[in-house]
């Protein structure tokens, strides 16, 4: 079977300029991966209208899912909206349930729901709503594009209820294969290995401390069992060499 | 003038399964930025051979200069160069100059020059090296893509010998005005603030924290003073609405 593949957009003129660091794309991909939908690319694009438009459309054909990330906001500088709504040929509404939610949100403060606030209830006709419960103005899902907000916490948030309901497929095995040897001496073992075993592949990340160097090789594949006799092949193979090698279910390298 | 326009090419499945959070976009886009080039996109694709190829192609047409992060080392997985050889239609060759380094700094420790280590000699044919203090495999330009390691610490050594030989620009003129208010308020202020000031571009991020929230307007622009004008009335605008704002040469928001 084949898992559902997905795109990752990051809209801001921020991450661009270096201001801020993305955190999106990372936990996302955590996210999407453990989830059986594997992800394909990730983008980050400046507030250009027409580089919006084009690259929705581009991924939204190219990909089974996308989720894009910022410019969903009250201020002039948040044109995500029109932008998807146009890549799908709709127009820009003022969304009933948007709207009541934002005003229940802002009911209570001292904080003025005013013309800008109001724009956060404007939502492409045909979306669906998704939920923000830190700070009520919705994200929501166009065809297979999926909308967040740019904080972290608030994307988490709007990715957390919508989890189970995405499609998803055969989570991947990883295993960590850790083997105390430089990745340059075991390049052939891991070769061979992964020639052997279909449908896996083996990633090979070098890593470095004082005194001491290895290499974490990832081993996935969908169908664990060969997984599995991949990792025990190299664990074998790097031993054979001399040096020590460990299975770990996953992991994030020395 | 213009400045020169880049693209960052981060080319790795581990960023994509979500196991190794990337670090080089934000660094880069930062450096890239203060030495006054426009960073344009960012984009993570998967160890594929033909999307690499592809995506070197469109973006050194697109951009002036473009650089890559990862696939450089010893291993199988390692492809970026074939890759990038094929994109500019140019051979494989096992450089002299990298070879020698690469021996010399495998001479002192008790490391094989091995068959795999000795392709991180292999380079595209006119490719001019870049050094790498670190680990002495270098990385490479060829035509305007500037190829680095993915691990970081050696992507930034290699870029800071890098640096003075790139064509810059004039940097931007950037200006945070700190505003105790939220951005919701002061949305219509910044939008006419903005269209006010030629050339100058003025994004809105808003921060919280426990009992407060502000917003970070971050102004910028390529003349100074058109962009200190800006950030000005900005500052008068936000006080008008009887809030603080405070002018700051660069910030990291709330």
């Amino acid at each position: 079977m084949t898992n559902p593949t997905a795109a990752i957009l990051v809209i801001g003129d921020e991450i661009l300029s270096g201001r801020t660091k993305d955190k999106n794309i990372g936990w996302l991909a955590e996210q999407l991966n453990a989830q059986g939908i594997q992800l394909r690319e990730a983008r980050v694009i400046p507030d250009v209208r027409e580089t919006i438009i084009e690259t929705v459309k581009l991924l939204s054909a190219a990909h089974d899912l996308v989720f894009t990330s910022g410019g969903i906001g009250p201020t002039h500088d948040d044109i995500t909206t029109e932008c998807i709504a146009t890549a799908f040929g709709k127009k820009v509404i003022r969304h009933p349930e948007a709207e009541a939610r934002l005003i229940a949100h802002y009911k209570d403060t001292d904080i003025e729901f005013n013309e800008a606030r109001q724009k956060m209830a404007d939502i492409p006709e045909d979306a669906t709503l998704i939920d923000n419960p830190l700070s009520a103005a919705p994200g929501y899902i166009l065809g297979n594009v999926h909308v967040f907000a740019g904080v972290p916490s608030i994307l988490q948030a709007m990715f957390e209820g919508l989890r189970d309901s995405l499609p998803g497929g055969v989570a991947m095995t990883r295993l960590t294969v850790q083997c105390a040897i430089g990745e340059g001496t075991i390049a052939s073992v891991m070769e061979s290995v992964q020639a052997a075993h279909d449908g896996v592949s083996i990633g090979s990340y070098p890593w470095f401390k004082p005194g001491q160097f290895g290499t974490a090789a990832v081993v996935s594949g969908l169908d664990p069992d060969v997984t599995h006799a991949a990792a025990a092949a190299l664990a074998r193979g790097v031993r054979d060499l001399g040096a020590t090698a460990e299975i770990q279910p996953l992991g994030e390298g020395g």
